[in-house]
């Protein structure tokens, strides 16, 4: 008989967590506020109360239910050792899967919680039905999730799919200097702050936003309007994220890439502006790669904890 | 009781073959001519023949064989299906491992030989020991074989690890047009023509080369003896291979990169002009990856064939 699954991806604010399928079918999910105080000591019984009542209200027992999958923001090894979570107040820094399954009776695995998006996106999103694929997600950042045979390539230093990080440019003076330390990386033109900063490069200003304070949904939502100088600005940003992509396929070559994040709200125009610019700058045999947007939204995390109880 | 193998590496000149023992010893090697004519119908037979002579030269019989693993310069697909191979003359298109097990009574394996260059390094060459790598091949054109746990990671479309195609620059008018067709590609300046081409750009001229024909070991052997305009160009070239593999760092994250080919005939020169260029532009995790030199020269094929039958 087909048994049931919990993801949940915690987070610095709320725990998303899902009631989902071995087939990936989401019966149920609902959230609970992540309380981080006194080094989060409160997270992992306030996450087990949450799991037993679902539990109880989805009328199951503990037999029904192959594992928990728990994703958090900070690295992970082998499924169970988190290290410590600058987020969530310093918690972590020990087996957390340990520790929650012996509060909850069931088997626990851990995973990071870009990963656990990526996976998710995989096994029920935008990347459904491929085996490898390049999950990127534009926020506030470039954040980046390499799938390869159906694994993620974690990388020797953990920081395998660090796509935003790609060496756009030579490291030049009038480059602004990228969070990593570096200059002349990628998402310094491809996240959100990189286009309000190339917008004001060019010349908008806090008064193009109806908010007062010039934000990259401004800029997509003025470029599809069809203000010239916003269309100007997207057309720049789509040249720089072509030619990330066609770097990242040179390197791995995914079947798809699949594009979540904030800046992927754009949709459609997003993907019609960024995919053309791949093409032109991509090796020849990856110009047939596949674009596609997130499918799962929030919920990508806890899918992707929960599928690694169905390998 | 340890049995043998052979490893093939079949090029358009001659084929390198090599018996060797489960462990990577390496007992015998020699090579035979390629006979390309009539779209390459002597090559498997005069292989089939050189296994049967070393086989009794070595006073073994077919029962001490492991099997034969065979690089070819082409694709290659389920380590049989060979595509067919421009430079054998239009040979391959078929089941190479059928045909060429049913010629030597023993089990076959096909790979291509640049992956295979990169198994043999990673076996029982300058990727020894590690588990991840990335190896570099500076040659006419860049080549890059991308080994993650121990396995190839060869891509959706084959374009695995061609990371002479990672887009340095923006697509220029001023920049030549790249083997691939596209422009700004990192081939551009760090493969031996891309050095050649540097040095011309800078000033050098074939009157620079003892030869009357400037080529990269000119380049290198001039920068080695202080000569100011060539110290520039190899300056130039390592901030460039520092850049390229930096963005290959952020991609994939590597423990180590194996460097070989002609270019890297320079040695430990050369690795001493790189590293510090790559720890500038590196994301900061990665910055202690290591480098090596390919240790293995024309060897490196026939070991990384042979592999194929000890996983």
């Amino acid at each position: 008989m087909s048994k049931y699954l919990f993801g949940i991806d915690l987070g610095g604010t709320t725990a998303k967590i899902g009631l989902l399928s071995e087939e990936g079918r989401l019966f149920d999910k609902w959230e609970i506020p992540t309380r981080i105080e006194n080094y989060g000591k409160h997270i992992l019984p306030d996450l087990a109360a949450a799991v037993k009542k679902g539990i109880e209200e989805n009328a199951l027992t503990n037999d029904d239910i192959l594992g928990i999958g728990l994703a958090v923001p900070g690295a992970v090894l082998n499924e169970k050792d988190v290290a410590v979570c600058v987020n969530l107040n310093g918690w972590g820094g020990c087996d957390v899967a340990e520790v929650f399954s012996n509060l909850t009776g069931l088997p626990v695995k851990v995973v990071n919680d870009a990963n656990a998006a990526a996976l998710g996106e995989l096994w029920q999103g935008g990347g459904k039905g491929y085996k490898s694929m390049v999950m990127v997600t534009l926020g506030t950042g470039v954040g980046g999730g390499i799938i390869i045979d159906g694994k993620l390539l974690k990388g020797a230093h953990g920081a395998g799919g660090e796509i935003g990080h790609l060496k756009l440019y030579p490291d030049t003076e009038e480059l602004d200097t990228c969070g990593c330390g570096k200059s002349g990386c990628a998402e310094q033109f491809t996240s959100a702050t990189g286009i309000v900063r190339l917008a004001k490069e060019m010349g908008m200003t806090d008064a193009d936003s109806k908010f007062g304070f010039l934000s990259s949904k401004d800029v997509f939502d003025l470029a599809i309007d069809g203000q010239e100088k916003a269309l100007e600005v997207v057309h720049c940003f789509a040249k720089e994220m072509g030619r990330m992509l066609a770097s990242v396929s040179a390197v791995v070559d995914p079947e798809v890439f699949v594009i979540g994040g904030g800046v992927a709200k754009a949709g459609e125009f997003l993907l019609e502006l960024v995919q053309p610019e791949f093409v032109k700058f991509a090796f020849p045999a990856c110009e047939e790669t596949e674009f596609h947007l997130a499918e799962l939204g929030n919920d990508a995390g806890f899918f992707g904890a929960a599928k690694l109880f169905v390998d």
